[in-house]
């Protein structure tokens, strides 16, 4: 006999795979065909200037975490970090990815996205729909040393992919260096060591020119 | 200053985005475009039938971890868990991806890995590569409660996805319900109650004829 329970986790495990089709605006680095793969892929998977999705971001935020865990401000539970990453964009698959620098998008994200952790978490069992929902809460208040720490990384990876792929997000939508600044100063709140490396990151970016002045 | 340890933690971190580029044998099963994001997309990143790649993999492990981790059949340390699904396919960086019914492409498997993981695991500071070597060494032994419960994952995983997507990939291969049947029964040495429901699907793939038998 199959429990109802478990029915209903494999429900919420299935829907989430809709966040491998929900794309960012942020590049993957590596995008080229792997050629030395087990064999030929069909498709065109590595074609030119790929944009990451929700899944791959998450993925690449969990492994930021456990590697990064050691700079944040004060000594966080990784454990709770690692699903606060893990969970923190499954939203979007009813609410949309917001840009970060997109104000108006910003007006209504709350609602949409309140609406969404609703339908999408109320597919679990109910503990594990308040305990998802509760981590959810957490990591969008950053109010707690983790909720801060997994913002931080939230904020320094997609920096650090546009960074490496030699500003093209940036340029793509005219974002200028103070934007970039002002919008993700609050990494120090989470660790004030990765905020140094970004800083030190965002002149060079700015000094090669690939981040215009304002 | 930025410290010599952080600058090759980065490293690290930038190298794994080569995961997003390294596709699987297994379909996505939600593979439109999404017409309900904030922007128009450019590219075809939803085209038909796309397979999913290692990070994309991986990420959902470490949801199914922390949804089932109660159906394991000896209580396990989860952050380990964690852990161990979201580095254990990095050695496929230089590996390449072994897909599970290729016996040739597993005699050479292990030395192909052993070499990925001492180049890949070596950009880190020594003591994080002799921690995330030694998690990787520990999932592919699965001796341990963690290392079977997240092997269990990994075949459920793919499995699961297969058949939702109406058995698109076993049927690409001519892969049988008997090779399905005995490639990931060890599923059971995770979770007697995760195999237990995979059982049922694989009866049910049979029976609707999505699933050829032997």
């Amino acid at each position: 006999m199959i429990s109802e329970r478990l029915k209903k986790q494999i429900e919420f495990l299935l829907e989430a795979d809709k966040l491998k089709s929900l794309y960012r605006q942020t590049y993957i680095i590596n995008d080229e065909k792997r050629s030395d793969s087990m064999r030929d892929l069909e498709g065109d998977e590595g074609r030119y200037k790929r944009r990451e999705n929700d899944a791959e971001h998450s993925f690449h935020l969990a492994l930021f975490a456990m590697t990064l865990a050691e700079h944040a401000n004060i000594p966080v539970d990784l454990l709770r970090v690692m699903k606060m990453v893990i969970i923190h964009d499954i939203v979007e698959i009813d609410a949309g990815d917001t840009y970060c620098y997109d104000k108006k998008g910003y007006e209504s994200k709350r609602d949409r996205e309140e609406r969404a952790a609703d339908r999408l978490f109320g597919i679990l069992p109910e503990d594990q729909a308040a305990e998802y929902r509760a981590l959810w809460e957490e990591f969008e208040a950053m109010d707690t040393a983790e909720a801060r720490f997994a913002a931080a990384l939230d904020r320094m990876q997609p920096m650090l992919l546009n960074y490496t792929k030699n500003g093209m997000s940036w340029q793509e939508h005219g974002i200028s260096y103070g934007q970039v600044y002002e919008r993700n100063k609050h990494i120090a709140n989470g660790s004030e060591e990765l905020w140094e490396y970004m800083e030190a990151a965002l002149e060079d970016a700015l000094g090669r020119g690939i981040l215009k002045n304002d």
